[in-house]
């Protein structure tokens, strides 16, 4: 297989960008993410790929739920700030205020369109990401009319 | 949970649309998919939701094996004509040209600006779409200038 083949093919995937979020024994962390998609209509199931060795992936695996923080076009600086590890300060995780998710105490950030809590049903570990499938338990909506913002959207890749 | 607002979160995931194709002991089939992700770098792993109770989850479950075919903007049609079962005659899968994976088998659609083929190596029972996990094992691209169609440059919904 050609490397550089399979990466532009894989490019090619439609993914978009999110902000997976998880609260475990009082500590707060937050991380850009692009691998999401719905796996399930009934029971509402999502599987996501998150990167091995990170403290995201052990706060997940450690409370075994989480929030995904939908963006929309646009909110590009505040994917940029999540690219590394979230700094708690009173109501705000990196200069973003967020409130305690009610299901899952997981930080949802108030600048997101809309969220949804998870509870993770099995986790794959088979390659440098984890694929983490987990149930949606509770969700919300503060913008009906965002646009949600895709990968492409950006000058960022991450897949090939 | 409100059902309509965890629909309307749910459909703000970026999906796209691709061609999901299949051999099994001589018979093809090819299914229009949403819910796929890469996975994992190293190895190459991707992940979809496949629908329980089809001929294609049945035959990738027998085969192990299938490929992703890519669909570019404006190419609805053929999308729309596997909503339904392939129809195989000759070199043609209802009426679109294909030729066979070099790995798997798995028929590839000529009119596909990408396409990859995969080896399943995981799958997870928990909702109506199984997760199928697979590593890619070959790909190739015919138009490297394609613009790869997203689910929301369509009328069609798949997810809520």
């Amino acid at each position: 297989m050609n490397f550089e083949t399979k990466k532009t093919a894989l490019r090619m995937i439609s993914h978009g960008l999110y902000l997976l979020s998880v609260e475990h024994e009082g500590h707060y962390n937050v991380s850009t993410i692009s691998w999401l998609s719905q796996a399930s209509f009934d029971p509402p199931l999502v599987m996501m790929g998150v990167k091995c060795d990170t403290l995201t992936h052990s706060m997940v695996e450690q409370s075994g739920q989480f929030a995904i923080n939908m963006l929309a076009v646009g909110q590009t600086d505040i994917a940029q700030v999540f690219f590394k590890h979230a700094e708690h300060e009173a109501d705000k995780l990196s200069g973003y205020g967020f409130e305690p998710g009610p299901v899952t105490g997981a930080p949802l950030l108030l600048d997101a369109p809309a969220w949804f809590e998870c509870k993770v049903t099995d986790a794959v570990k088979r390659g440098d990401h984890t694929v983490v499938v987990a149930e949606v338990v509770e969700a919300g909506v503060r913008d009906t009319n965002a646009k949600p913002m895709a990968l492409r959207d950006t000058a960022w890749h991450y897949g090939g």
